[in-house]
Formats: C-alpha cells, sequence, structure tokens
C-alpha cells in the first residue's frame, strides 16, 4: 500500500506517499480502508520527532480516518461496512489496522471527509469538558485557540451543554467565526490579557498552551474552577503558586487521548458516540472543515496549518 | 464570656482566656456553650497571623468543638440539644455562635471530648477523599503525615472504603501507630524517597507539605492519579512540569474546608455525617486523641502540636 513517510527523517516538511507494507491485524483489529484522513496539531509535532506514537502503534502520521471494512479480522463486523475511527496512528495511509473499540458510525448526513474531520476533536473535547470535567448548563468556560479544530468544535458542544463559551483567538476575523459558532465572549490573546476579562469566573478552562498560560489561567479560574491542559503549545515548565489552588479549590488537570490505552480509547469513544453522534446528526453540532487536500499533498497541508491562517480542520482524501 | 486570645498581638504563644463579648447571633446560628474544643494544626497559624478567619467569621481560634445549644436562635432547634460543630472560628471560648448546617449529633458512644476531637479531621478527610476524590475500593492512597491529626483519621477511613493505604511519618513508632490503625505501606520520610517506593502507584495523594513534595508526589502518581494538597508544609511555590500530567492524566488540586462558603461547608457537613458518623458509631472508625488538656492551657496545648511529638489529637475541655 501507499501511506505518508518522511523521504529525509530529519526534514519534517520532506513528506511524501510511499511503499510500505499494508498493516497486519491483531486480534479485535479490523482492516480499514482509508477514504480521508484529518490533520491535526499532533501530526505536525510527530512529524518534527516530538510526539512519537505510543508503543505497539503504528509509525505511521495520522489520528483519525474514515472508510470502508476491507477486513473484520477476528471481529462480527461486517465487510464494506463505512466507519469513522479514532488512531494511535496509522490514518495518513490506504489502509490502517483499527482496534473494533476505536470504530464510529459515519455521523448520518455526513460524508467520508466530513466524518473524517470530526473524530478526533469530538473525542477530545467530549472525554475533558463532558466526561473528566462534568461542564454543566450555566457554567463558564474558556476555550484557547476558538478557531482552531479543536476550539471550532468546542465552542459548538459546550453551547449544547448550556455553557457561557468564551474564547481566545489571535484575530478579529477568528474571533468573528468564534462568535457565529456561538461563542459568548470573545478575546483578542495579541491584544487583550484574558485573565483580566474573566478573573475569577471561569468553572472551565480548556487549555493548549500549557507553561504560558498557568498563573493567568489560574487567576481566570472561579471557585472550584478545573483547569484542563491538553496541548503544550507554550512550554512544559513554569512556577506554580500552591497558595493559589487551595482557598478556592481549583484543580490542574492534564490529559492526552493518544496516550491512552486501547480500553481508555473505546470508553471515550463509547461515550463520545453516545453523547455527541446524536448532536452531529441533527446538525446542531457541525464539522468546519478549512481545506480539503489529496494525501498525496500532506507537506502543503502541514505547512497551511503550520501558518496559523487555518480556521477549523483540514482534511486529506484518498484517491480512488 | 471568656476566650483564649493574644495578649500580645505579635507573640503567638501568648495564648490566655480573657473576657470578651458573648457572639451575638445572625440569622441561622445557634449559641453553643462550648464543652470542648479541638486543636488543629491550622490553629497554630492563626496564631502566627498566617491563616486569618474567613470575612464575617470570628477573630477567636478554633476549628470545631461540641457542646451544648444554650439559644437556638431563628432556628428549630432545642435548647440543650448536645451537638458536635464545624466552626469557621471561634471554639477556643465558653459560647461560639454556629450556623445550623455546621452542628453534628455528638456521635453515638461518645464524650464531647471525643466529639471535639473528630469534627474537622471527619469532615476535611470525607470531603476530600469522598467527596472529591471518589476513592475506590482496591485502589493505593497515600497519606502524608500519617501519625498527626488528620492522618490517624484518614488511615482508618481509607481502609473502610477498602482502599490500599501508604503512609510517612517521621520515626518508626510513628510508623508503628499508623499500622496499627491499619496503613499497608510504610515510609519513614527522614530516611526513603516515598516516590522511590511508590513510583505510578498511588490512585490518591493526600498532601500537607506542597511545594516540597510537588515533584515526588506526581512521580508517584498511578494513570488517572489526583493529588490533593490540603496543607502547604513545606511552601507554596515552586516548578511543576506540566509534561508530566498529560500522558498520565494527572491532576493537581487544593483545597481548604475553612474558606468554604457557609453553605459549602453545610453540604460537607451533611455529607460527612451521611457517610462518616455511621462508621463512628459502630466504631469501625476511632478517635484518637493524644492529650486533653484544659482550655486555660491552649498555650502548652500549642507548644506540644508544634514539637511535633504529638500522634493524633490535643483536645482542650473548657471547665463546667
Ligand atoms: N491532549 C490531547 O488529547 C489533544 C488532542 C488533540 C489536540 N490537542 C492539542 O490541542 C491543540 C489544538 O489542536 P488543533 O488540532 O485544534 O490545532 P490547530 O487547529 O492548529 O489550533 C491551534 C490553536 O492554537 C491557538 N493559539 C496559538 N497561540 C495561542 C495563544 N498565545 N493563545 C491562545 N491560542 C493560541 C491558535 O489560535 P489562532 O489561530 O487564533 O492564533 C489555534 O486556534 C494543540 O496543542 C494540540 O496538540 C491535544
Ligand atoms: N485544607 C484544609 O481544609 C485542612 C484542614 C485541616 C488540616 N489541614 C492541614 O493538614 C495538615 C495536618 O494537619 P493536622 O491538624 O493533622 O496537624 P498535625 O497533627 O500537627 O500533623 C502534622 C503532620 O505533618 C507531618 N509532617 C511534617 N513534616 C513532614 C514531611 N516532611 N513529610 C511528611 N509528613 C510530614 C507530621 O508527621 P510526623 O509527626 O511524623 O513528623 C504530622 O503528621 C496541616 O498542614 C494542616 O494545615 C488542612
Amino acid at each position: 500500500m501507499k501511506a505518508i513517510t518522511l523521504t529525509d527523517s530529519q526534514d519534517p516538511t520532506s513528506l511524501a506517499l510511499a511503499e510500505t507494507p499494508t498493516p497486519e491485524l491483531r486480534d479485535g483489529e479490523v482492516l480499514v480502508k482509508v477514504h480521508a484522513a484529518g490533520v491535526n496539531r499532533g501530526d505536525l509535532l510527530q512529524a518534527k520527532g516530538h510526539y512519537p506514537p505510543p508503543p505497539g502503534a503504528s509509525e505511521i502520521i495520522g489520528l483519525e480516518c474514515s472508510g470502508v471494512i476491507e477486513d473484520p479480522g477476528t471481529t462480527d463486523r461486517d465487510r464494506g461496512e463505512k466507519v469513522a475511527c479514532l488512531l494511535a496512528g496509522g490514518g495518513y495511509a490506504d489502509y490502517v489496522a483499527v482496534p473494533e473499540g476505536q470504530l464510529l458510525p459515519i455521523p448520518e448526513g455526513y460524508s467520508f471527509t466530513e466524518a473524517a474531520s470530526i473524530v478526533e476533536v469530538a473525542c477530545t473535547v467530549w472525554s475533558n469538558l463532558g466526561m473528566l470535567a462534568g461542564l454543566k448548563e450555566g457554567q463558564t468556560v474558556l476555550i484557547h485557540g476558538g478557531a482552531g479544530g479543536i476550539g471550532t468544535f468546542a465552542i459548538q458542544l459546550c453551547k449544547q451543554l448550556g455553557a457561557n463559551v468564551a474564547v481566545t483567538a489571535g484575530t478579529s476575523e477568528k474571533l468573528e467565526t468564534c462568535r457565529e459558532l456561538g461563542a459568548d465572549i470573545l478575546i483578542n490573546y495579541r491584544e487583550q490579557d484574558f485573565s483580566e476579562e474573566l478573573k475569577g469566573r471561569c468553572d472551565v478552562i480548556l487549555d493548549i498552551m500549557g507553561a504560558k498560560y498557568l498563573r493567568q489561567n489560574l487567576r481566570s479560574l472561579a471557585e472550584d474552577g478545573q483547569l484542563i491542559i491538553i496541548g503544550l503549545q507554550g512550554g512544559v515548565k513554569t512556577e506554580i503558586n500552591l497558595g493559589a489552588l487551595l482557598p478556592r479549590r481549583l484543580s490542574v488537570r492534564g490529559t492526552t487521548l493518544r496516550a491512552r490505552s486501547v480500553e481508555g480509547k473505546a470508553e471515550v469513544v463509547r461515550s463520545t458516540a453516545e453523547h455527541v453522534w446524536p448532536l452531529l446528526a441533527d446538525a446542531r453540532i457541525s464539522h468546519h472543515i478549512h481545506t480539503v487536500l489529496p494525501l498525496s499533498e500532506a507537506a502543503q497541508a502541514h505547512a497551511l496549518l503550520g501558518s496559523g491562517e487555518v480556521t477549523g480542520k483540514i482534511v486529506l482524501e484518498v484517491d480512488a
């Protein structure tokens, strides 16, 4: 089969299609013929060598895809079944081996391309804001990077949960997109200190900046507030004032979806299918695709996402 | 009435009985004639000026007591009812005003003195390990300072919840007490690095050291592990490596009981009465009193607790 590989392991931009062995199935896995694969910021990190796949996972880039079951392996699935897949890796390829627990139905009314754009963000956002934080109606949530892949989805999910949604973004155009998706409080992080605007008001923060925003995030939390860190774009190490946590009963929590076990991913997928998929079917939450490119242009897709010019998601389509 | 006050505001050891006004009742408060008051480490901090009472609370030291309702105020309580009380302050006195939600029954079979020794630790430990962390059967919990007031209670509660209990303490005698109370893993913090022993094994840590132990505590946590900080004896500021949180999905949480609102304290008291009081009634959890002194000897009580020689709790009795 063909898959995207680094032609020069030292050059993260050297992504090109190359012949590689079709994955062998392990017990409980199905072989999926990929139709479309979503692009995530984690993929850019992996190309740079900073985000290696967990032990046992494919070395090929790609955290989500959609397609058709080619070989059901030891499972009871049917050959030809259309599926969306959460992956530990391997999506940028003609075929990928997927543990059965990581299969989702294609959301009602969605194309393969649309389905591939939604799996990773839906599972990430639901596992953090729904399953972990238990975000409730009437609470205030801050979503950093509201116009990104994660952000465009998170805004809509939080509105469906009845939350008051604050976002940060880097331009007024991106903030306008956030507003259209339902965001209530818009903060341009290049011009404003979000913690001035939100001091003591946020019940939950979905953070992607890590060290750089820790102090301001803690300042923005209300009593019993939870800071949930899923990205470290602003660094990993910084000073923490633990004295700030106790009187307001704050929590600092970090998660990654990719590092979860096969069982852990299956639990997230099950809960996401139950709670989020119905909201996709009747379009209470919409996908937000910025650009579609052929898989062979993965390098261009990465350059585009890296440029910071993207609102929402980029999807790669595998040629028929 | 008489209450313990600082005769020299600059000298934390200058604690003595002095004439002070009997507290005035606010709506929803009862006046309790104090029979016994528990001594807590927070009291030592308050005498030093480091732990001021929350706005509106009594300036008098004392976070828990037992006694008899002298004036039910606007509540439906009966004059003469025996009660145990969680306080925001005011326990080291002949009388204290207590919001009705902070009243508990005297546990079955308990004397006033015994009841005064158990309220603050029971509410603190249950609110953190039960209500917040949701400690479950089969999980491993680390309790720092297992032989202290909080520790001696926490060990027993955790065993009742079916947890595997690790503790730290500073001497082998104290560790022996922890063992008798049910602790499974004993670590002398003066001789061993607890994070070497417990690396990756703890589902929950009840921490009282703060900054000094942050790195080792994070190292000791298992996947989905929660570090709950309730004391800052080892300082407030330190470096945190947020990168350590994400792959194992760790949480760092801090709480103080005293800073909770009247409603928040009532919620803790209600849940503690429901879940913990039955365990006291049939002695599945025992109080652990080190010494009883008259209220007039509060200064000696503080010196004793400060010496580090105490195992369990000190209680002050008010002369009849
Ligand atoms: N832990 C997990 O399981 C998990 C899963 C998926 C994603 N993630 C992480 O989540 C983050 C977003 O992923 P993505 O796929 O949505 O990437 P993306 O579409 O490239 O989004 C990146 C976002 O970062 C924002 N940003 C950059 N600098 C910022 C700043 N100083 N303040 C606030 N926002 C800033 C950008 O906002 P502007 O465009 O407005 O500048 C953009 O919205 C990444 O860090 C990724 O690694 C984690
Ligand atoms: N946040 C809240 O709501 C809340 C409520 C109550 C108490 N607390 C806090 O909880 C802590 C304990 O309170 P307490 O009333 O139980 O006080 P305590 O009886 O005086 O206990 C203090 C404990 O600290 C331990 N300790 C000292 N240095 C240590 C170290 N390096 N490593 C491990 N343990 C160490 C002592 O162990 P050894 O005796 O073995 O040296 C002792 O068990 C205090 O910090 C207090 O402020 C917080």
